[in-house]
């Protein structure tokens, strides 16, 4: 693609750039040019080449620039001057294939914007830039002169979500398509089977929905509906039917499959269970055959995962037939029996035209190398599959439900540790990754809170070129990204905020969003270790209610760090902690009369006690009188004490107040 | 009905529920009782009698109920304990009708909750009380034992909303639809035709909607789907098709209704215009006859409405046909022309079954009795036409596009002044009320906002007894069901907010959404006078995106009366005046960027000068030095300066600010 001004590398124009422009993720390469566009609100965009895609992708930019704008903008038919100006040199595949150019070219001066593109992926990508570009200028709504030229790092860019442990109706799942197109992610992973629910009607084995699902299920039209919703947004569709574990809510309604005699229930509880198939009857394959033929028509995707992970086989163990076929066929564990499960499994995917996704565990070397290897394991385990020739997607490190900062999931990258000594043609084997979002602690509610505080940055790692790496930049431009995906109907923002009113009851919920500021839930694996989640128990307390990260106490940290030598900063550390401290003596009247609050009781003293303490860390700091060292023990010890996880939640200013202690020490 | 415990006039008990409960609006009889019902995530229903629309219902109500705790609520099938039973002596009108009976029983104590009712909008209107009612309490979701008999001081409770100036899609339609439910409100009026938009589809004379509506109509199938949706939720739609005036966009596709000779367009600027229809001729009778019967038939309910407001007579003038004819007949002006227009239009609209309705102006002797007068006149004009034995609603003081505090919304009453000296029989005339809202300055973003923050007020009028005038009361009730409208997905505090953000650009929003807190949009026609807005003029700016009503100036007010004898409230006060003093310094450079912004300089200088003079009052009267008279005229000048309207927008402190420096004065 030839450029008609000059390029220049992301790191050399980001501190211009980086003032000034929101976008995410961030393209390849972009330099800014002089002036800008204005919008005319009668907009006239030219169409050359490309399909219906590109077409309707239009119709949807100008619905959205309508939103973002609350101008009315329409499009004008058959204008002389062509304010956008689109060419798409190709139609793209039938079918959206792995590794299809998404590649862009957007070059905007102050008559124009021209995006071109190799084919209908590239258009709807640079359509995306364009719509992050538009601003309020001096005169009016304008885009600013730019050129870009941009294409992704990684040919996989997924979001998986877990729509078994809680259902998630088939507007959730919209929105969320809706929210991919705007982070340029080109693979919807849906984890449809497990053990507490199966999700997709099957026509073929109907007591699969019928008796698996409670009911929550989606149909085979709505599935063809989200296909294609997804196809218009550049979007792959890819569906996990988990086996030969994972799979109790299969056995409801066909216990036979199973690997021990039923009845079987939907399993209410979290956790690896053992309820497994059966891999060594003929009549599981005959099954799974008439399934799998279903489906594969059904999703029209290359790809079929088969999940394969946590197999505990406690159900082979317990059961004569299988020990006997065992030795009988000289299959030494269970790992090679999982293996054999998996190869006769991969004949029956590749007979339908497919190709076999699974987790680590299915990677065995009698498969051919056409499957591919999901890691939850981390990048050594994508390294070893690579070296064998096995193509892999990272996911360790993007588990959106173990709640961790968008930094940390910013941080990692596929081609790291391990995966960075790999041999250029090895390399080629990791595709690039998904985030997860698990939902034994999501409902429709809260799922977009759980994915979209965050899922920009691991856009972007997937996206944009190794060395875009600015957490600051990163963290600046998430919040915009963020906050405009409410336009497009994610309720991340939104629906926090009413849980946090029904936390609130009738009363104000001023005080109680005061002191959900400053909170996160508890991190990892840590809910899970309550044992008290089942999966009808509601998901409506605080430690719901909250956001993955609290952008006040990030904030707060690090003006913390500044405190010994910026007076301003102290000043405004101060302002903040005085009202913390004070928090709770207002609030504390709404916490007595809920159940639901009551738990927040300690939390919210706790929040006074650190708040003190760092109020008197900053008051040492203001005396020019350092804090004793027994002293700063004695306030650390206290800090420790108030700042351990209660109500499953976690106070996040406790690392800037013990930044405070510690520069309280110091001259 | 017969109580099962002793029932207490709401004036007796409303300072012990008043702390209490938050219903609106509030029945007319209320008993608290003891203990409360705890609600089980497994939840029995029994319903006895009633109609589809009954069970319907208990399953809206499950649903929202849902939402409103966070918790999975199922309905328990075939339980033995029944903790909700539902009890609905008949089955209702096939077509609901005006005045059918809307009263129900609701008995809660701690072993479930009974309500019955006569038909089904007395099942519905009471699950919408228990639904109000439901509250986290110490030990789960509860609902509080208490006896309710309820029933309507008015069978018309309606909203009107404008949907040809600005057209509405369907879905805010509905929306707003559930809102009303909660409300309690039985009619919805559609403004479905007028000079800027025509605005239902016409199978019959289809250059109605294919020349006069931009493409931005209803289907039939829309229409159709919306009064089941409406009936569903006991709430009769009225269609209003404007005639002979406000027609202009029917004359873009049937020139030959019209006075004055054509080609029309599209009217797009705001108020009164001369296109009108032809009264003198048969063929627009014709016309008129084959519409009407068309819409007749598409629209159910018994009214009809021909809206017959603000004709202004210049195409007939100006018509020398028409002018003759007139003497011809001995028609002597305009007014007894349009009462000719009215009495064959009557006629055709009583040949398909149906009442006529009209505004004030449609009044005449010659009309029957049957026809319904909505008075945007007042009291006043319904009493005239009552005594004549016309029926009435009022809508005049419930206009809610002219941004009055839902106080003075809730001050209006149909029975008050003019119609407090009827005569009981013909005090039955006047049928209850209407709000309106004209959308001149309304889009689908900002609709709901210019609703929902008062109409709750309103919807009390129309239903609670006459003495339910507690002000303090009604906003804090106010306050609560505005907030849970938002479970119902209508958008009138998410939507501003996201209006705020697009101002903000991609800035932090925090000194913008200060400033916003204590504007209003000016008041009344103030923005009609300005002349610069059209049809596609975006409402995108500050005064569209803020509240009707200031929740926090109405606090500030309300503090500030008590300043000179409350040393806290003087505390709060200087507390929130720094806040407003300081903002203008850290708002002006996110105002400097942006066009949209700009006008707002001014608006927050101003608040920075007001907030000042509060300042200075305040620190008069902690000093105990009174400010003389001629200070006090200064400052008291200085605020009025401040005070004037700018960016069509009134910084609502300025009143507290007054009161503060008047009593600086006093010793």
């Amino acid at each position: 693609m030839k450029l008609t001004t000059a390029v220049i590398a992301l790191a050399a124009i980001a501190p211009v750039i980086a003032a000034d422009l929101n976008l995410m993720p961030w393209p390849e390469h972009i330099a800014p040019g002089n002036g800008a566009l204005l919008l005319n609100r009668s907009l006239s965009i030219g169409v050359q080449g490309g399909d219906e895609r590109v077409e309707r992708a239009v119709g949807r930019f100008v619905v959205q620039l309508r939103r973002q704008t609350g101008v009315s903008f329409d499009r004008q038919p058959g204008a002389e001057v062509t304010e956008i100006a689109i060419t798409c040199a190709g139609s793209g595949a039938a079918l959206q294939q792995l590794g299809e150019d998404e590649s862009y070219h957007l070059l905007v001066d102050s008559r124009r914007a021209q995006l071109s593109a190799a084919g209908p992926l590239g258009v709807l990508r640079g359509l995306q830039t364009l719509l992050q570009l538009v601003r309020a200028g001096e005169h009016g709504w304008i885009v600013p002169a730019v050129t870009i030229d941009d294409r992704p790092r990684f040919a996989w860019r997924g979001l998986m979500i877990d729509v078994s442990r809680h259902f998630m109706p088939m507007d959730v799942i919209l929105r969320n398509v809706d929210g991919m197109e705007a982070a340029k992610l080109n693979v919807l992973h849906l984890h449809l089977s497990d053990d507490q629910g199966f999700r997709v009607e099957s026509l073929r084995y109907p007591k699969l929905q019928e008796t698996g699902s409670d009911g929550l299920f989606y149909t085979r039209q709505q599935i063809g509906e989200l296909i294609a919703y997804a196809r218009d947004r550049g979007i792959r569709v890819v569906p996990e039917f988990d086996m030969p574990g994972h799979a109790a809510s299969w056995f409801v309604g066909y216990p036979e499959l199973a690997s021990a005699p039923g009845p079987y229930q939907i399993i209410r509880a979290w956790s690896i269970h053992d309820p497994c198939m059966n891999p060594t009857l003929d009549e599981t394959y005959e099954f799974l055959e008439g399934f799998i033929g279903e489906m594969a028509a059904l999703f029209p995707d290359t790809y079929l995962h088969i999940g394969g992970d946590e197999v505990n086989g406690e159900q082979w163990k317990a059961n004569g037939q299988i020990q006997t076929w065992m030795k009988d066929h000289a299959i030494k564990d269970d790992q090679a029996l999982q293996a054999y499960f998996n190869q006769r499994i991969q004949a029956i995917i590749a007979k339908h035209g497919k190709r076999m996704e699974g987790w680590d565990e299915i990677l065995d070397p009698a498969l051919p190398k056409d499957i591919l290897i999901q890691s939850w394991r981390g990048q050594k385990s994508l390294a070893e599959a690579a070296r064998k020739g096995y193509d892999g997607l990272l996911s360790s490190g993007w588990y959106l439900d173990l709640m961790q900062p968008a930094s940390t999931h910013y941080a990692v990258d596929p081609m790291d540790k391990e995966s960075a000594s790999l041999s250029d043609a090895d390399a080629k084997h990791i595709l690039g990754g998904e985030a997860c979002e698990w939902s034994e602690y999501a409902v429709p509610e809260n799922l977009d809170n759980r994915i979209w505080p965050r899922m920009g940055a691991i856009a972007e790692r997937l996206w944009s070129p190794r060395g875009t790496r600015d957490i600051d930049s990163m963290y600046r431009r998430l919040d915009v990204f963020s906050r405009n995906l409410e336009w497009r109907g994610l309720r991340h923002r939104q629906n926090p905020r009413l849980m946090l009113q029904r936390l609130a009851g009738g009363g104000d919920v001023t005080h109680l969003a005061t002191l959900a500021s400053v909170l996160e839930p508890v991190k990892g694996y840590k809910r899970e270790e309550t044992n008290k989640y089942l999966q009808p128990t509601p998901l409506n307390r605080m430690v719901d209610a909250v956001s993955p990260e609290s952008d006040v106490a990030r904030e707060f940290n690090a003006l913390a760090s500044r405190a010994k030598r910026d007076k301003s900063a102290r000043a405004q550390l101060i302002r903040n902690l005085q009202k913390w401290r004070d928090n709770h003596a207002q609030l504390r009247p709404m916490l007595d009369q809920s159940f639901l609050l009551r738990e927040l009781i300690p939390v919210s003293e706790h929040l006074t006690a650190i708040a003190n303490a760092g109020l008197r860390a900053l008051q040492a700091m203001e005396s020019g009188r350092p804090l004793a060292a027994s002293a700063r023990a004695r306030q650390l010890a206290a800090l420790d004490e108030a700042a351990k996880p209660q109500a499953e939640l976690l106070i996040m200013i406790a690392p800037g107040v013990r930044t405070l202690i510690a520069q309280a020490g110091r001259r």
